[in-house]
Order: C-alpha cells, then structure tokens, then sequence
C-alpha cells in the first residue's frame, strides 16, 4: 500500500488534469439545455471505467422519462473484480453539478467550468471550479485511487463495484427503484462508501448520520372569494390570521417545537453517544461568525452540535394567499409551507399525523368557521448507520494512516436520500467526506484544496487496504 | 320641483341614452393603453356641462404627470349660477372606471362598455355596464337633473359647480393637491355633496362616515443570506417565525386587536349613535349568506354594523421572504404588511407609533439577535362629517320627497380618500348614494337598476330644492 500512496503524489499532475477535464463539461442537472452535457459527462464517467480496467461498465440509460420530457440520465455501473474471496465494497458518486455563473461571484476564473489553480496564503494550492468538490472531485478520486493502485502494482484489495447518477442535484429520478431492483445491488455488495459531504471544519471525519424530512402544508380556506378588507375586516376571521396561529402554536419564542407527541418520539442521547460529540473540533463561535449568523441556539459546543445533527427542527419556509401581495385585501384561502427535520426514532408518517393532530385540535379552539386542510409533501427517515461495523472500522484506520489523527464522527444536519436508498438493501453505509467545510459547494467559488483532493485520492487506498483486511 | 320630478320621467330614454353614451367611452384609469380614453371622457364631461348651460367650464390639464409618464387625466370644474344670496353646493364624480373584460363573467353583453338594457325578475329592468353604478351613472346623473330642471323652467335653487376627476379608480393623483389650492374649492363653496357609495341594502342611506387606513411593514432580518434548513435549523432564531410570533400579538384568538393603548384612541360610542345604528334595516344572516362568508362576527344587528364601520380592524395583506417560495431554507429577512382601519378618534401617525413600540417590545422579549423594522407605508384618518348640518336635513328631506322613508345614516368600512380631501377645506361633505348593494361595483355584472338611475335623479333635483331653502 505504501507505494500506492507514494503513486498519488507521483501522479498528481495527471490527477488534477483529469479533474480539470471532468469539470470542463457543464454537467448541470436542473438546467434543461445542458441535458446533453448531462449525458456526455456519464459517457465520459464510463470511458473512464474501462480504461480503469473495469470487468464490466453498464450504461443503465432505460430509467424513464423526467418530468420535462428529457430521459433520466444515464446511471454508471462499473465493477472491478469478483473474487469470492473478497468482500465487495460498493462506492457512490454523481457527475452532474448545480448551476454556475461567473456573474454569481466567481472571482477567480472567467469560466466555473474551467478548473484554476490557485496558490492561497495559508492553505497552498486550491483547485477552483464547479463540481471540484461536490462531487466530480470525489468521483474522480475513485478512479485516481485504481489508477495509483494500480501504477504501483498493488492488488485490488476488495472487489469494487462504483455507482455513479447523473442526476443528485435535481433529485436522483430513478436511483430508488433502480438500487432496489437491479441484481448489481442485490448480488456481492457488502457495504456501500459515500463521498458526496463535507468535513465540519479543518478535520477529517467519518459521518455516520444524516436528519430526515417531513414537509407539510397548512391551509386554511375562509370566504368564497378575496374580501375588501374595508368592508369585511372586522366581521370575519382571517384565514390569515388563523394560519398564524397555527404556525405559531408549533414552537416557542425561541423556535423550538413544543408538541409533547412529537417530541416523545426522539431517541434518548446516549453515554456513548455524548462522547462522540465531545470529542469533535468544533468552535461554535467562529462558526457563528463564519455563517454570517447574528447568533447562535445552544449552550456549549455539545448542545449546538447536538441541535445541527441530532435534534428535530422546524423552519417555515412560505406563506402564499389567494389575494394580490400589495392589495388591502383579505385573502379568501391561505397556505403555509413548513418542514420538520427529523432525528431517530422520528418517522415522518407519525411525526405528520401527530403534528396534523396538534393542527385540528389547536385549529377547533379558535373562533369561525373556516376550514383546515393539512398535507404532507414529502417524507424521509433519519439515516443512522451503525459505526460499530467494520466499514467504519476500515476508514478510520484510513483517516489514522493518511492524516495521522482520530477522525471525528459526525452527523450532517441536511439530508442525502441516496444514503437511504443503500440501507434499505441491509449493507453498512458510511459516508466518507474529503473536501473541507469550506468548499462553497453549490455557490460561486467551489473548490478543493489540492492537498485535501490528493489526501482523499490516498485515503480511499488506505480504506480498500484495510476493508481487504477487515473480518 | 314636482314638474321637474315628473320631467326626470318623461326623459327616461334620453337619460338611459346619455349613460349609454358614457359607459361607450372605455375610460379605464390604470390600463396605460386606455388614457386617450381616459381624456376622452373627460372632453366628454366638460362638453356636457357646456351643453347644459355652464356659466364656465374649466379642464385641467396640467396637474403633472403619472409614473408611467402620462399626464393626469384632466380635471373637469364647471359652474352654474353665482347669486350671492344662494348657497353653492359642490358636488363631485368621477368618470375613470375600473379594467373589465367579458371573460371576467359578464353575462349579460358580449362588451361591458356596451350599455345593456334587461328586464330582471323583481326588480324591473337594470342596466348592465362599467361605469353604470360607479361612477358614470351618478356622475351623469347631476347632469341629467339640471336637465329636467331646464326642462320643467325650475330656477336652479343653488350655485351649483361640480368637479370630475379621471384617476379616482387609480390614486387619484393631483386632486388633493388641486382642492387645497385651486381658488374654484376656496371661493364660495358652502358644502360639498359626493355620490360615490351605495346603499347597505335595498334601503335609501346618507352616508357620513368612512373609516381611516394605516398601512405598516414589519421587517426580521436575521442571518446575512438565506440559509440551508438542514444545516442550520435548530441553531438559528427564524425570521419567519419571529414575524408570525410578532404578528401573532397583535390581535386575539378572534382576529380583534388586543394592544391597550391602540384600543385606548378609540371614540366611545354615544347614545345618539347607537340610535342611528338601531334605525338601520340590515339581517347580519342573509349578508353573510349573499357575502359568501362562512361566518360573520358579532352578536347582533348593531354589533355587526358597529365592527364594519365603527371599530377598527387588522388585516394581514401578505408576507415575504427572501427565500424561494419552494426551497427548503431558512428566510435571511421576512416581510409582512399589514392595515388597521381606523375610526375617530384614531390618527395615523399615533397609531403607526403605539403598534411599532408594541412590536419593539415584543421583539425587545423574544430570544435571538436578529433584527427589526416597522414603518409605515400610507395612512388617512377616518372621516366622520357633521350630519347635523343642513347638508344632512336637504339630503334627508329629499330622500323622504323621492323615496316616502326615513332614510339611514350610514358609514361606510372602506375609505374614500376625495372625502378627507374636501373635509379639509372647512366644508362639510354628505355622500349620497343613489346605486344599490348588488351593483357589483369594480366587478363583473356592474349595473344599477333604471329605477334607481332615474330615482336617483330626482334625488339630486329634490337635495338641490331643499338645499336652496335651508337656513
């Protein structure tokens, strides 16, 4: 291995070209005329894979149609390997990319598209472009690590199988049923790696958990049409006035959710568990400053982690009425739109059903006669993987070997539905970041550090090393 | 005036005629493309006062230009008569009409500018068309009562000037600049008549109140950029949510506002008021019912009547985020506006200030840095006129000559702001409507039934009579 190791910084030139030729295709998933940029980039992903070496590239181009009539885009599926012998370890990425425009605040190149190289005080070499970090820059490190690996004559230490969608950022049409129905899946997968997230600050970590969603709707329909607020206001009671009340009765002054139900739900933080969180790098106070925010919930640096990762939250996210914005009107119907991050053992059905209730019952207290309708958009689970599993095991040895430290477990506070999808199948899923926090994923000035794209090439032979190792 | 009144009838069709030659001229305020109609009208207007008689007829036509870089639509002040030993009345309109499209559910005529004639159950025959009931019929009106007067040889018993305006519908720019300084306002003018309003039911009323408007923003900018709700819900105090909790103080479980020293401005009711109210025909049940309203708040006749005209009321019109309306983030900065309409003895200025120290404090309470700001976007006192005046007695009297009843006094929820306007001078103002409830003002279907035209103008010969012996 530690000639494989060596290999990466040897071919560290070719390294970074091959990103730079990655990113110059504007892969944008959720920009209709750049489908086709889509597709060219999953045929490149695949061209990769046999020049890899690959046993087999499958070009799953059969997935349906999006909802703009453009077919889904082409899901990789490669393979390396199939030694019985051997455990099977199966790494995700995706090739497509969020929007970028120079005009956005680029400052460093006059193309998102085209990969800089950047010396910055401090930090060395930085790598700016769209996709560096999120996730061409991951993806692409796979096949830097096979390539080290193999320029250095070292075996492929488990059999690998890479997973590679077209379509993360604008919502992974297809992967769910494709993941539960295609044999690639089913057949020799023993645990799955992600490297689709971040580490929380200059700290390499393993994340091992993820809040789900539940998203809702409120609405509440008064008069059969907008009123003058002239002539009725004072007579009937404001479906406006009433959705307020509602959002209102959810949380307390500091915006924390106070239904009893739905907090009884929470799983109890563990001994164990609290350790973990102790034993993060974590200052909430220059993060604070950093975000831009005027303060900050929690009391110390466990509780704020705690209230990011490991606690329910509830953010409003609209409020839209019948009536015109700026007319003195009241408004005959009115909706609000609101979502509940949840944490285990929270189920998004329950946590609907219990917050409808909550709703109704606040809802029949209040005077008037209007009516109440209460939705939910769109659910999640909680992803928490087991770390105790060998998986786990394996990349932190990986961590320890490359940056010669503990990695930090962490959770993220946000979703990644794909981590999902995996479990359900019963494999160990691990989420293995190896760009920084501040890689500006999804803004103007996205990048990765070459020294942390180089470490991540070197940390994913590390972590095939030691699972060909693990029992 | 009993000739003149019979005269109204014998030139019924001429009347009807010159509506429908008024509702032809398409004088829609606020569509840019309808102000060469707008001005039509106006010449229209000022012919028609030279064609009856007008010792002078004076168009304004420079009152400054619109936003959208069109002149004001011109003025119209005429004249008849200045005998020193006669009151002078000065009544107004407007002859600006609200858009209308057939697609809108005009069922009656295939153009809504095209004047309908049709015969309806109970009610007789009614005529169809914009302008017909707000404000061509009654503004015309007046020109059609001078008419029988000149037909029937009856002297004109006031000095009669009238002014009509083109932007009513609209804004009404210019004309409160106009009536504090044009000398056409300030020289003889004893009092000022407005028929602009409508009945509360199938009853004839005079009108001598209107409530007031104060119009407020309310701000919350937290963090410096809309932030992910996985990311940072549960750390951060959501502006959303400190507007809601804001909002939600305002007024209590029924939609009535609950602030101490808001409430504290509001004139107590007299007993002489509370009479007029009793007086009044009006079953709170089958408004709600013909309102579509769900439910309608107050215990009684004069509880309903009192919360529509005589205590204020809050609406909120509409609240915005500078996030997407669809994203899962956390708004940076939130936006609602909202209305309190007023009622004597309420100011404006006093009552922006005692609903922004309450929101202060409120916010003052709630956890979190994040930032407030309340202002004020427009505002107008209520207007309640002296309806012991002898403008109220003639108006009275003639309601009892035309219509054999004692007619209602009755306010009014919204506001007319050409009230205030002329209150100003010094003047009292009565408003006399002749249209009734169901004229479907500002929507489709506008029309006012030809015994009310007709009634109506013998309502103004009548008012004119009794106006011209009262001391």
């Amino acid at each position: 291995m530690e000639r494989a190791l060596e290999m990466v910084d040897e071919l560290a030139a070719d390294f970074v070209h091959l990103l730079r030729d990655g990113v110059r295709i504007p892969s944008v998933s959720n920009e209709i005329e750049r489908h086709d940029d889509v597709c060219a980039m999953g045929a490149f992903v695949a061209q990769l894979a046999r020049d890899r070496g690959a046993d087999s590239v499958l070009v799953v181009d059969d997935l349906g149609k999006l909802e703009n009539g453009n077919p889904i885009p082409p899901v990789v599926l490669a393979q390396w390997g199939s030694d019985p012998a051997k455990h099977t370890l199966c790494v995700y990425g995706h090739y497509d990319v969020m929007p970028a425009a120079v005009e956005d605040g680029w400052e460093h190149q006059a193309d998102p598209f085209e990969l800089v190289e950047k010396d910055m005080d401090g930090i060395g070499t930085v790598l700016f472009g769209r996709g560096s970090t999120d996730d061409k820059g991951p993806l692409l490190g796979w096949f830097c690590a096979l390539q080290a690996m193999q320029a250095a004559g070292m075996a492929l230490p488990v059999n690998l199988k890479l997973v590679a969608e077209g379509r993360e950022e604008a919502g992974s049409e297809g992967m769910d049923k494709l993941v539960s129905t295609h044999p690639f899946f089913k057949e020799n997968v023993d645990m799955f790696c992600i490297s689709d997230n971040y580490w929380l600050g200059g700290f390499p970590c393993i994340t091992y958990g993820l809040r789900g969603f539940c998203g809702m709707n409120v609405t509440v329909t008064g008069p059969e049409r907008n009123l003058h607020s002239g002539i009725f206001g004072g007579l009937v009671v404001d479906p406006y006035l009433q959705v307020i009340q509602l959002l209102q009765s959810l949380t307390d002054a500091q915006g924390d959710i106070v239904i009893p139900s739905v907090l009884e739900d929470v799983q109890e933080v563990t001994d164990e568990e609290r350790e973990l969180y102790e034993a993060i790098h974590f200052d909430p106070e220059s993060w604070r400053r950093e975000s831009g925010l005027p303060h900050i919930k929690g009391d110390s640096k466990v509780d704020v982690l705690m209230r990011r990762w490991r606690f329910p939250s509830l953010t409003i996210h609209g409020i839209e009425a019948s009536s015109p914005m700026n007319a003195t009107i009241i408004a005959s119907s009115v909706s609000a739109r609101f979502s509940v991050r949840l944490v285990p053992d929270m189920d998004p059905a329950v946590t609907f059903e219990k917050i409808k209730a909550h709703l109704e019952q606040h809802f029949a207290s209040l005077p008037g006669k209007n009516r109440l309708d209460v939705s939910m958009t769109y659910g999640a689970r909680a992803f928490v993987s087991d770390w105790h599993h060998y998986n786990f095991a394996s990349a932190h040895a990986a961590v320890k070997d490359v940056y010669h430290v503990e990695p930090e477990m962490t959770r993220e506070g946000g979703s990644i539905p794909v981590s999902l999808v995996f479990q359900n199948t019963g494999r160990n899923v691990c989420l293995l970041p190896i760009g920084d926090f501040d890689g500006n994923a999804h803004g103007p000035n996205e990048n990765i550090s070459k020294k942390n794209f180089l470490q991540g090439i070197k940390l994913f032979v590390a972590y095939m090393h030691h699972l060909g190792k693990a029992q």
